[in-house]
């Protein structure tokens, strides 16, 4: 077998339309990745990574769940074994992920980084290891290479309101030719009855510089974040729920929902509710006021393995797909805006593909032919970010709404790595076009479709977030 | 580019298999159109349109929420722009609309109707309006011209209770050779919390001759009405609600629910959900007794955007698929209904696809051998009306229960100049059905497959219906 | 038309990838059929079936359904009619089953157990009827030659906590080669708001030798069947629930709540949810201790026609498909094993594809390393035991976790001639990955390809189960 031939010039791509759109359009095209979790010290400190385990596994819970799956020890996944032991056992595991997306991942991103062609296994892992880390250990594969290799035009990471931006006011100074923006992301100070609210609140006034004693405090001390984050060139929030909890409320009740908070007493699903509503309509009449696009990511069933979590914290491994019901709720939020004239362009993303078309057709309901795209639909999130996600993203779309108009691609991601993942959504594209110009389901004008992959993998991103 | 290719003979049948059955078998049978929103007035007086976006945009929401997704102006949507103005804008926005249904609708429609083969575009806008308001202003393009010239064999429009069917009568005397049916839509008796109930109450009184002052008096008047539509030649109702509200009750709970609305007090959720429990089974029973087809169409989320809606009204673009929870509540309905021998024949439609084996399963549970496919999972609708959304319900169906008993298409259309969505669905059938005969899924027996697309065509249709 | 070719060698098979990995490598695999509900007195006793109906029509309601969707009269299905004409009938009915999983399977299990390439429908139905029936009727058709014929290594039938388990000891002291196994399903103890509850504790109590007159009685007597069961070869258990009704609760109120039951007062949506939830947890954590194998079948909506269940019971074609929450409560009751580190081997079965992706990836959450696929999503079952399903489980699962790890395929059939359907199982996953390999989108490795094919089809079930 050769190995060269997994990833080559035309892979995902099955024919000439495919092929074409791909090369002569999509690839040219620079990215804008609108969301990630990428660190801004790395960027801005340029770091160079000792070995491949630093950039590519540790940290990375899509591989660890993998890893643990197959019945690998934590020892060798976030514990104390070496990065080479823990990259062996990687390497072992990469041939079982077979048909999932880390299997096209790990070689587009080994053959696209590194120039290596070689299927990554246990026979390939030593040799594997040791040219990447030595190719890392370059200057060649700093950091911020490592961004401008993959022709990266803004990095839009995302950070919490008591952040002090200081690695973006760092980059903004340097003379590295990637913007590095930010997200605002608030859930902490809107997800009231999660652990440790109450110490977050106090952190969130330090960083405000207010002391928050009441729900005016709050909303001081989140007013004054956000003219900070927009002073710092931010132009998105983010928001991360299982869904949106939208009730009545009155401001009254709202204060005293939060004075009780405050006090330390347990608040009943009601009170949470109406004062996530409350925070949520005021945070997103201050995201319209500064002209922000918002983010909602909503459907994921966090933390579930208590035992775990507690060993490791969040974020490593243990949430999945939840199954809330959005629609309604979703929807009464988003008119409580709308008929304010207070929506501002919004991006839905699900985590459970059940709810594709009702996000699809629910973009349309608050497009009203004031700005092109306001409201959008978001690319295939998460455990969705693979090659069947992307594509029955792109149908529901397509089908209910205007993928002409769609702003694409982002890699949500949290290493430094994963840029790829742009060639492997607009591969996946340019192939479902492709095939629909073959069967005779879209004309055959190559020119007039090729337009619209430059508008999707680029251009309409460029005109939604004006960069 | 050839734009004769785009259309052509053989569009969406991809082998010799698909051909034969869509040319041999499905593309000769009349069109059963059993639910459409056609107004009888202008069947009736067989209007002629002026141009042609007084027939395909002025009323169709479809294409109003395309263009307000691409940013068009509300004035060259439903305000003051002139016809050709607002054609010229459609014509801009339909090379943006590939992948969406309307791209498709949009290039049969002006093939079979107006033997127009150029794509619609910018370039060619101007062209296409003066030849098809050309065409439309001739006698040849009446309303009944342009139903008879789609081989429309029936009908069936959609009325509310307090229709005086006038138009229907007048079309049952004239020598119009397609006959034009109704379905009795009660919504607005049945939806007790939307607003302006108390005085439709009042309006569906009169036109039963009743004086509604209390529960008995609405299932007299409601009674009145079935009788008088039944005299009429009516066979269908029709249901259109977010989910079956099912909950036991007792008639003196229902009496004074209603009594408590005419006094126009607010009910609580448990107070709608008994009313319309009560109401559906009532008047379910009644169809049972006329021996009528009852539709229920569940699952859409309305009316979202209630600024819009404030300027627009209902059915301008701002509705979308629901996640309310079906199953256990619409088994409980029907099985009432079962229980005391008054099931209907019934055809269930759901808006949100993350249903259809839900429904697909859920007809088996009532279909007792009594009648041939009495209860029916409908066809792919609204949203679903596409070849991805009619190829899942095809699927569905044909996993979970028997599509060879299917009833096959309708229209659900507002507009005369929609019937080639029979031809759409049919072609995209006899493609699914090629494409399993070339891949030994199905036997190679074209005779036998082209009977059965000849009865989910037509055939099965006029037996369910007994046109 | 060749009858022959319907079902030929390479049905399914797409290609030669397709064609090299099912014949080369899954079609030598032996069958460990881990869950069925095979009656074990037939495969005791040896059975000897007249006529091709008694073990192919009577009893499978999946026939029943289809014929009485066409129209069949009940006489023909469950009552008095004679074999020979059921057969008929069921014959006259095969055609119009196109595009059903019935079609398949109905032609793969003449083929393969009777030698019959004929496509069964009116013309030919006699003549099967009396070749099959000749060929039962002869000792080589006997029970345990049914299962011999098909290579079938394990059975593993469900039996209830009464059960005396008397067939599968005698089985067990017999020379039949295949092991029959039993597994541990106490849905009647469980749920406690079924009819006849009470009778069946006192029954359960009579099994287990204790008198149950509270809820430790109870508990006791679950232990000591569950003792029972282990000592007589049983190492899986089984649920099927429509949801886990995870409640938090304390041991006092579920004590009270189970005498309140016996005392045949009615219990509040509450207090089943909270007795479900301890006996749930208690049963769970006995499995854990004997290294048992615990499987749960979620999602079902039973007995929804009332009128046709109290005239032939449960299991008679009456159920569907539900759309009930699973998400938060499965993932809160896994987790409550899984905190004590009570956690064992579980199978998560969904009859919703709407939940497919909740749990393919609920099952992450809790693979820790500890056990290869110590959680496992669950072939496609019962409505979704066809070809898309199949596949839409098999790519959930690729796509959220490993399917390399994936057990594989079971029969969950009452029927002795429905072992084709591993058969099947394994064309459609030999077909979805020579495919890939064909596209690009695996590795050009069929030996590697076919390594997991054995290991989905044979080898990872008898690692988990360790027969």
């Amino acid at each position: 077998m050769s190995t060269k031939s997994f990833i080559h010039d035309n892979f995902l791509l099955k024919n000439k339309y495919s092929e074409q759109l791909y090369h002569e359009y999509a690839s040219k095209m620079p990215i804008i990745d609108y969301h990630c979790h990428l660190p801004p010290k790395d960027i801005a400190e340029n770091t160079i990574f000792n070995n491949i385990s630093n950039v590519w596994i540790n940290g990375d819970h899509y591989k660890w769940r993998a890893m643990r799956t197959l019945g690998v020890n934590e020892k060798y996944i976030t514990r104390d074994a070496s990065d080479k032991d823990k990259f062996l056992q990687w390497a072992k595991v990469v041939p079982h992920t077979m048909r999932n997306p880390l299997y096209h991942w790990t070689h587009l991103e080994l053959a696209r980084y590194f120039d290596i062609y070689d299927l990554l296994n246990e026979q390939s892992g030593e040799k594997i290891f040791e040219e990447t880390s030595a190719k890392l250990n370059s200057p060649g594969y700093s950091v911020q290479n490592l961004i401008k290799k993959m022709n990266v035009e803004v990095v839009c990471t995302t950070e919490d309101p008591t952040d002090t931006l200081e690695y973006h006011q760092q980059l903004a100074k340097s003379d590295f030719t990637t913007k590095v923006s930010t997200a605002f992301r608030p859930d902490k100070a809107i997800l009231i009855d999660a652990p440790g609210y109450n110490e977050y609140i106090d952190s969130l006034g330090e960083a405000a510089g207010v002391s928050i004693a009441n729900y005016d405090n709050l909303r001081e001390a989140l007013r004054i974040r956000i003219v900070y984050f927009n002073e710092n060139g931010c132009k998105l929030s983010d928001h991360g729920l299982n869904q949106i909890l939208f009730e009545d409320f009155t401001q009254a009740e709202v204060k005293s929902i939060f004075a009780k908070k405050r006090e330390g007493k347990e608040l009943s699903e009601t009170e949470v509710a109406k004062f996530q509503s409350a925070i949520l309509l005021f945070l997103s009449e201050n995201y319209h006021e500064f002209g922000w696009v918002q983010q909602f990511h909503l459907g994921a069933l966090r933390n579930n393995n208590s035992r775990m979590n507690a060993k490791l914290g969040p974020d490593t491994g243990w949430d999945s797909i939840g199954d809330f019901s959005q629609a309604e709720r979703l929807s009464r939020f988003l008119n409580a805006l709308d008929r304010k004239d207070k929506l501002t362009k919004t991006i839905l993303y699900n985590l459970n593909p059940a709810d594709n078309e009702v996000m699809a057709s629910m973009i349309g309901n608050f497009n009203d032919g004031s700005v092109k795209g306001k409201v959008q639909y978001g690319s295939g999130w998460w455990f969705l970010d693979q090659k069947d996600g992307i594509i029955k993203q792109l149908n529901a779309l397509s089908n209910m709404g205007l993928v002409s108009t769609f702003i694409g691609m982002l890699t949500d991601s949290r290493s430094f790595l994963s840029y790829p993942r742009h060639e492997y959504f607009r591969r996946v594209l340019c192939n479902l076009l492709g095939d629909e110009i073959e069967r005779g389901e879209l004309p055959n004008d190559v020119e007039w479709i090729g337009k619209m992959v430059e508008n999707i993998s680029y251009n309409n991103a460029k005109e939604y977030f004006n960069y």
